[in-house]
């Protein structure tokens, strides 16, 4: 077989059968960090440096494991110079989905066969420039000869969702969707909170004295979002909170914040588990879809933290936590009142989570394998996992996560063929009709995501 | 491949080799849940809805997870509505070992070779239930059919023995043995457990003023299952127990809850805990294996537990559970004077488990993919896991864990698929000779359960 | 195919190809647990046993499993009987790596074709005693056989590396390297620490009145080790110390223990914490690389810890381990200036360790599977997670870990062709072309190691 062939991932006649039938399906991608403004402005690319990657922090991340100079990376060295040194270590990732991801992206974009390194660098550079300027490589032409037929961006709750109507006017249809994601009300001891509050308080033009003055202005903020197209909320926890907390004592912890008291990390969870609780209720109510992204233990390497910022790469999963109780007594508060998704980070958790979601049938689904778990390998794993302890067909699908719009059609590519694979290995096996496998293929490449997110 | 065919599971030539010199060998199933009241009376099945699904809680958690109404599950709908609601939702659950126990039991036991749907559902129960008046489908015949040399069921304490007896002079040998399984004197704070001391005193006729009263009485139920042909224990734990509390402790913890004062966790523990070796030494004295089920958290949905009771599909697996040092404790208590089989629910759990088990020796074993990881891509990895780790020859085989004697067949041919398979890449990768491979299948799935379990 | 063909682990065309390109690479080992004086003596081995299984013990751990008396294993019973007791057992250990490593050496250095067992037990003894006094069977022409360039032993502070010198004079060149390990003097605790103190401090000719100065002889140590070719150090930990105690706490319970003061836990924490710290130093300073082998518990089954002594065969790993806090807090303190390598025992720290490995640079390394995860089954799972979640590229390589100097090449072969089957593999499903896969074989099995190790 070549590199990125027709039969890439698919180890078998049925599998490559299955990935026929599902290939072709437009894109429904649940979660992903669009910038909306790129995509209103609608403007061609700079440099293929800015198409390819000044936007993509797996690719920060593998430049930096490699040992690339940050100048090189989000620093101020010239586009060109940093494709170069990009070029110069690619045949070091090999292994890694960013290496398929880029030699993907440079096939079905750009027609471009040949595999990034130190010599064929400029060339490609080159090749790229040449078409960055045509029409068609314009952010909105992109989306469309992937095949979007709609995504939700990721935003804040003080955000103003002009950007997404001006693109679903541009565009003549709903093709983005706001999720509201209120991860930074949650930080009470954060140290631009208050700043953030003010903002919040700014936007809606109204104060909070009370936990409850808060709460009001995240409904309006949640109303808002749904008049906007909004369908889904997302929230990332290291672990999940019970949500147990009455009013009162979120309430005591509140008002010390604002007056610049500092803050327990006991109280401070009593806060974010009581606004836990009223997020599912304000989604219960809307039948929005809880989206949960598990596990991640951000910031940890300080250099990076220091010199670059947040989630610039020192994040990582850890095995050693204790996930279980706090979930289980959040989704007993609501129990089929509320659609969860549970997206998984470590491979320790994918049964504690698998075996709760079936527990908790059918509103309860498991999510797409997150970031480092993105890969052929961990999503085939963790496909044979739902499949065994949970059910393929309860799986809400695959989202891209990705904040650059190029590669939305590498991610799907690459999941829809590892799916197939998995199915044609289980139809070669005797496990399942082929006929079973194909609708199943449809269910989780389209029919899942566009019904159970309601998109 | 057709489903289901002659290759089923068996992905090389001497994988389907070494499956024909064991798919005929006789069951032995060292742990199940039979109804032996079932085996007894041997009457035929009135329908297909009460042969295929109306005992077995895989297939009622599955249907939940679709969604189905429990009216149709184990609620009052007639059961060809029960087996309609289930035939429409069955391809939804094409991946999920159930889709293969239940389709592969209608082609061993009814010759149906369609898959089942909402289009065929009634087809297929018109043919069951033409049948199921047949002499060929009662009970035991049925166990004759799959090849049952012997199984052991589950049994309380309390429990009188006399339907294995009149069992097993029914069929002419020992075909059924008990288990002695103590579960429900170790739940000191559950709200019927004095109501279960009384029968259990009733039962032998002696009342329990201490906790030397009440091992007392234990040690009379192991004895009368003893006298009745029973060789194991088995014990449900979410962690093992150390066994490391003194009589007196426990003693003043019996007699604070014999009296009805409520009992701290603390407390509980030291009651449990003292019983747990107890247990262990009953068992050592007799040469009985001890069975231990491990990581399984009970009732975690409030729902299901309210409406339909325990252990009725809320169950989870967890990985954050420290079994290691108490498991260690118990185990160096005993060393080899006690044969333990450890049952993994978690797939985090497997590697702590087999290492033990490579530390401890030859009588600690670890016993078959447990529940959620009773399927084919999970007992793969357990017995790579077993063989590199640990030795696939100590390995102490599978058991059925079912409540539906049906599916002794389905699991056990499911099982041992996947062990030929697994030795057959081992030959066929050059690791180990096909002979060699051959002599390790037949004892994993006979000699090794039959010798070690002494049945 | 057969047993250990040349096809041995391969199963593609592909994989064929690239395992030939790096089959006769020499091998670097960088950590290993060579007896240096044997390959100073330079002897002939006295019988079979001594040359397969007497200081191995992954032999002693699975005849153990196998229920073979002590007697047969590190007892007084005669070579021969031993070997016999041993070749009885062994196919009851196919499946396990033993089996594998035990063919390999028997075929590769003695051309013995046939399998172990009781039947050819005496014949396979004949043939290879026949052969144990030839010249090309001494130590150190083995080592020349198997092609080994550079290996690192393992020793103590305390010792003198007059052997490591004489072996590499009578070699002509610098095969043999001491490794720094000091985990002696970190366990406070210990029933012989002050005993071995009192040997650091003979040693040096020095009396230890405060950490002060025992840091001063560890100093000393560290510069006659380095002068003497040594690169790197190792530390056994259960879960890493994150290098936070200030030294007047450690001076503190320093002073205490030489009085002969009993040490509380947390006390002896801050002893180890700073001491980790201050070698973590030592090794920044000489740009060493600091290998960490996290995850064994220790000597968890008593009967062999009192009967055998420590490091027996009662040791397990433990999913249930926080590593994260602590191995992220002693990476922050040095960042890039100290080159670590992190040995994983458990799966289910693999990920974690992956993502803290890719967050840290390039300086901070997986190294190889480790004892019950150096198998066929588990290097090949952990390559796939380091390629997927990290870089392959960024991969440590393989070590020996060995006590036996025969089983060296059998390992590094078994590795090899895994790694050869994993990327053969990658290629095979279009992941990446052949060449660049070829490029990473070669780095994976020999230019990493000998630039990272600096050796």
């Amino acid at each position: 077989m070549g590199f990125l062939d027709d039969n890439y991932l698919l180890s078998s006649k049925t599998a490559r059968n299955i990935f026929k039938k599902i290939s072709d399906l437009p894109i429904i991608d649940p979660h992903n960090h669009a910038d909306v403004k790129e995509i209103k402005e609608n403007k061609n690319y700079p440099s293929p440096w800015q198409l390819f990657a000044a936007t993509d922090h797996y690719v920060w991340s593998v430049l930096r494991k490699c040992g690339v100079d940050e100048r090189y990376i989000t620093g101020e060295a010239p586009p060109l110079e940093k494709w170069m040194k990009m070029a110069e270590v690619f045949p070091l990732i090999a292994g890694n989905p960013v290496y398929e991801w880029v030699h993907l992206d440079l096939k079905r974009h750009f027609g471009i066969e040949e595999t990034l390194c130190e010599k064929t660098g400029k060339k490609i550079w080159d090749a790229i420039s040449e078409k960055l300027a045509l029409p068609e490589n314009k952010p909105q032409e992109i989306l469309k000869r992937i095949g979007v037929e709609v995504m939700c961006s990721t935003d804040d709750p003080v955000d103003i969702l002009d950007n997404h109507t001006t693109v679903n006017q541009m565009m003549g249809r709903t093709i983005v969707r706001p999720t509201w994601r209120p991860d930074r009300i949650m930080k009470i001891t954060a140290p631009n909170w208050r700043e953030y509050l003010s903002k919040l308080e700014c936007r809606f033009g109204s104060r909070c004295y009370s936990i409850k003055d808060l709460v009001e202005i995240l409904k309006i903020s949640h109303n808002y979002f749904a008049e906007n197209g909004c369908r889904v909320s997302d929230h990332g926890v290291e672990v999940p909170y019970p949500a147990v907390t009455e009013e009162k004592d979120a309430d005591r912890v509140f008002k010390k914040a604002i007056q610049g008291e500092s803050i327990s990390p006991d109280e401070a969870y009593l806060f974010s588990d009581y606004l836990f609780g009223v997020m599912g209720e304000l989604d219960a109510e809307k039948g929005w879809v809880f989206q949960l992204h598990i596990g991640a233990v951000r910031d940890t390497r300080k250099l990076l933290f220091e010199r670059i910022g947040p989630d610039s790469g020192g994040d990582v999963s850890s095995h050693f936590l204790d996930i279980l109780p706090p979930l289980v007594s959040f989704l007993n508060r609501f129990d089929s009142r509320l659609k969860v998704v549970l997206y998984c980070l470590d491979f320790s958790h994918q049964q504690t989570l698998a075996t709760i979601s079936r527990a908790f049938g059918q509103n309860i689904r498991l999510g797409a394998a997150w970031w480092f778990l993105d890969t052929p390998y961990s999503m085939k794993r963790q496909l044979h996992l739902i499949g065994t302890i949970n059910l393929l067909s309860a799986f809400a699908g695959m989202v891209s996560d990705s904040r650059k719009i190029l590669s939305y059609g590498s991610r799907f590519e690459m999941f829809r063929r590892v799916l197939s694979d998995v199915l044609g290995d289980m139809v070669e096996k005797g496990q399942m009709p082929e006929k079973v496998a194909e609708e199943l293929a449809y269910r989780l490449s389209y029919k899942n995501p566009k019904e159970f997110f309601n998109l």
